[in-house]
């Protein structure tokens, strides 16, 4: 059996909204749910019959978004973010999903369950919309400063993840760039390419107009860049769906012509849309974890909960400790 | 009488886009505009009567889009590109347009025309929309691997040319970032915030989705990032189009419905085309340079030139030289 532990007090609509979703992904799983939390309050949200795969384990305090990762860490180990890590740590949960703040979740997660055998850098994995069918883009957030050779971890958990959460075969990767040929780049990109040109499934360089076009499974880069690049897809696509909302008539007469839009706009709406994907998995550490936006809403926290799920039915940690060994072979 | 030295053999449709797209601009201006090629070959594009305010100027040599851009310079030193630097250069005009080799054309002005008094290094800048009538980015692509004080220059430059060009009044500087508060950031943004914020128009980091959904005027970044942010945004931009484009039905009847998206759609396209803006100024030397794409049309070439003369009418060297006089003599 299964378990996936979720941070039912992290994130700006918790825990009403997260143990919504939990519940909806319940209703769809076979694994456990575990709710880490203040009973009382999460038993508020609860139905008079809860389905049977989902229980409640306490917790007496909870980190707030604008603390300071460390030291709230460090101060609340009854917190339900510490505790839904360490129920990983102790064998009684395999994965965490939470929606609270980021950089205690992460660094929670490096402190208690350490890297993967081969990793330095753990880096959060971001799955984008594209031309043939997305691909998965990392480091989005979790390790800015990184060496290049960070970058050749960051491809064999990107390639482990691509295969057996995405369902791609041989996931092939590509490194973020500025020009495609190689010798391109500032120094950081050059030496990345030099670096990863040894590995079979290397692609070589992309631009970041081409990710969007060409089919690419993988795409790496440091986590300042990538990022910029999440957050700058979101923006453009939110700024492109209000003006479409802002130039449709409000009046429902003058408003049927543009009904057709509705479907049309549904990828921007997507991209601009933390809820659809729910979250962003962090990889290179020996547990899984899921994070969510702060304003994950149910369909947010359900979505999160049945990655998580997924990504532990596929053995996602054995393929990626296999997939390290061969950096960690080839090192020694 | 201001004078713009157009490269009439540089872009993928040279010489006649480049060619009717000039003669477009000479209707539209009163400045003199330099055809600089081969007068053969430009020839065949000019009407029986061309305007008073074009003529041509002969160059005997093209440099490629692939050739190596400092090998092609000091081999090619009559090619249009080279001849139209050096009328800047000798006070023949006022500003260059090319369509050309864009390293190139960046190198041939650096080395030509040399930086303004407290440049060290040239940034490309890219004028972006947004929920607020757009914004300014910059570097967009000259140099890769500058140093966090290259950002002050980089940030003046965008403020004068923000006055100046786009009419902001006492613009202000964001720096691109991940993350809003103070602290944030990798190594390199942290040591440019620290630099930046002592100036009156700093207005703090700014991160990828904010910059088209509040009012900025100037956004500063290497031209790493800067360059991603540019590819990634036309990417995204031209992923949306071609996925609307894809769901709307061919047959003519089945199609009408779906006839109020054409103008819905216009920010979109105009993010993925560049002829809207027709080229980016290249900004910090000793002259105007504005870099248009590869694959300028006439309408493209047309608004560059436009815009090479509205900056210099609007005299934005001598702007620019007045704001980087502030860095010097807080140098000195």
């Amino acid at each position: 059996m299964m378990r996936i532990a979720v941070d039912a007090m992290g994130g700006d609509h918790a825990p009403n909204q997260i143990v919504l979703g939990a519940l909806q992904a319940a209703a769809a799983m076979r694994s456990e749910i575990i709710l880490v939390g203040d009973p009382a309050r999460i038993q508020e949200h609860m139905p008079p019959k809860p389905p049977k795969n989902i229980t409640i384990h306490p917790a007496s305090q909870v980190i707030e978004m604008e603390e300071k990762p460390l030291e709230a860490l460090r101060k609340k180990k009854d917190s339900s973010l510490a505790v839904a890590i360490d129920l990983v740590k102790k064998g009684e949960a395999e994965a965490v999903f939470s929606a609270g703040n980021t950089g205690a979740c992460t660094a929670g997660c490096l402190l208690s369950w350490r890297q993967i055998e081969g990793v330095e850098r753990p880096a959060i994995a971001s799955q984008m919309p594209s031309m043939h069918g997305g691909f998965l883009m990392l480091d989005a957030g979790a390790s800015p400063d990184v060496d290049p050779k960070n970058l050749i971890e960051f491809a064999m958990m990107g390639r482990a993840y691509a295969n057996r959460v995405m369902g791609r075969k041989n996931p092939k990767v590509h490194l973020m760039n500025i020009g495609e040929e190689p010798g391109k780049g500032n120094a950081f990109s050059k030496a990345a390419y030099e670096l990863l040109k040894e590995y079979p499934w290397f692609a070589g360089n992309i631009e970041g107009k081409d990710v969007f076009l060409e089919p690419v499974d993988v795409v790496v880069m440091d986590a300042f860049v990538g990022n910029i690049v999440l957050k700058t897809c979101e923006g453009a696509a939110e700024f492109f769906m209000r003006i479409v909302k802002d130039r449709v008539p409000t009046n429902p007469l003058a408003r049927l012509p543009y009904l057709p839009l509705k479907t049309l706009l549904t990828p921007l709406k997507k991209m601009s849309d933390y809820a659809e994907v729910g979250g962003s998995p962090l990889l290179g550490l020996n547990g899984i974890c899921i994070i969510g936006h702060g304003r994950s809403n149910a369909k947010a926290a359900k979505n999160a909960v049945l990655l998580a799920n997924r990504a532990v039915e596929s053995r996602l940690l054995d393929s990626m400790r296999k997939e390290l060994s061969m950096v960690v072979s080839s090192a020694k």
